[in-house]
């Protein structure tokens, strides 16, 4: 009876979404935290892999850091720190396009992304920040919010593989 | 016997697909649509949900608009009008990039954008306006071409949720 | 006997993964390739398909090539040969983020982009070029790395259809 056990996995299994964030840019980390809430209120359970850029939605506005090697400084100090500080991909125009786009945000009542970003906390979603980036652009574990796991490519692979959708935002 | 429908549903069931549109650029729209009418001409039930940039893709060279708003009309007037308006992501260089683009595609008998989204929409692909987006960009239905719908991310994600495959294309 | 069923499943069909390459910057590069090689190390199928900016990924580093036509020679001069020549999206600062880049992950024992390309061909990934996107850009198959195979997007998307997992990567 191949139509029973058809079933029960269906039933049985929670439908689960990967969202692999590669993208750094305000507008590209709104769409997967727009995303990751909305699938999380229709209840899939959705987990968020941060690599590369990605990283930088995750760190803390302010944080010391323990990083002793010259080029890890480099990055750190340059790459921007935390949610509030992204910018858009396009149309930045020094800044000008960013704080357009966050009044307007405002005035149409969409969250902001500090709010979806605790949103999806509060909803389940799980974090996890991948170790090979943090390790090349020299973030260390304590700059990142709290609640963010660590995990290597092979986690995310082995989630992803268990999804029923899996996106790449790059 | 909930076994026999769900088994009906498997067989008879097409194929979907689901692209997010969420990149403005020439390229990768062209990406998009290339996708979309190869696999409709395979069959496929393809579904383009455009968000951000990518609604830049759906709006018609000419219209009035009724914005009266001061950010809206500036994010309005600074967007690229349609799909002959789009610059390449790379190598635009002040024009030159996206018209050479342009020639050379023409030259090797290769669609253009505009001809591109006309096929998609005869080939039965459905676009779909992301409202929020439309909304922050203070983008009209008015400024959109005809046949497309407007709709939340709820809608996206749960057609994403029915698609074989989903790609999100930024 | 569930358990057999799911066995059976699992044993008889190899999970596939696609990865649909069209970015052509040195980070996103390396991400497609890690994780190719990641998911090829799982025992999982991958099969990448390199249209538009992704194809400079796979160009032979010299290579003297039969171009004629002059818009096809602009763009085979001005696109970058091969995935030692691949900068970052962001912050390359006139090629200064992205040596600081390279060095970084030489410190860390992060593979290069050539030995994690090698490697992956090496654990079978199969490396497919978009044909119409070579057409455009000018691009030949003698400058295309060996074991590359050329082909349509319906291939692509056939193999997508087919895969588990399909990411698209802009």
């Amino acid at each position: 009876m191949p139509e029973q056990e058809i079933i029960k996995d269906n039933t049985e299994e929670v439908e689960k979404m990967t969202l692999l964030v590669f993208a750094g840019d305000l507008d590209k980390i709104l769409g997967a935290f727009i995303i990751a809430t909305g699938a999380a209120a229709m209840d899939i359970e959705v987990r968020m892999f941060f690599a590369f850029w990605g990283l930088n939605a995750l760190r803390r506005e302010k944080c010391k850091t323990s990083r002793k090697d010259f080029l890890s400084r480099m990055f750190g100090w340059m790459l921007p720190k935390g949610a509030n500080k992204l910018k858009l991909s396009k149309m930045n125009m020094m800044g000008l396009g960013t704080s357009m786009m966050k009044r307007v945000m405002k005035k149409k009542n969409v969250m902001s992304l500090p709010v979806l970003i605790k949103t999806a906390q509060e909803l389940g979603v799980k974090f996890t920040a991948c170790e090979m980036s943090m390790n090349i652009m020299g973030i260390g574990k304590e700059e990142l919010l709290d609640g963010v796991k660590l995990a290597g490519v092979a986690t995310a692979l082995s989630e992803a593989s268990e999804s029923k959708t899996s996106l790449f935002i790059s």
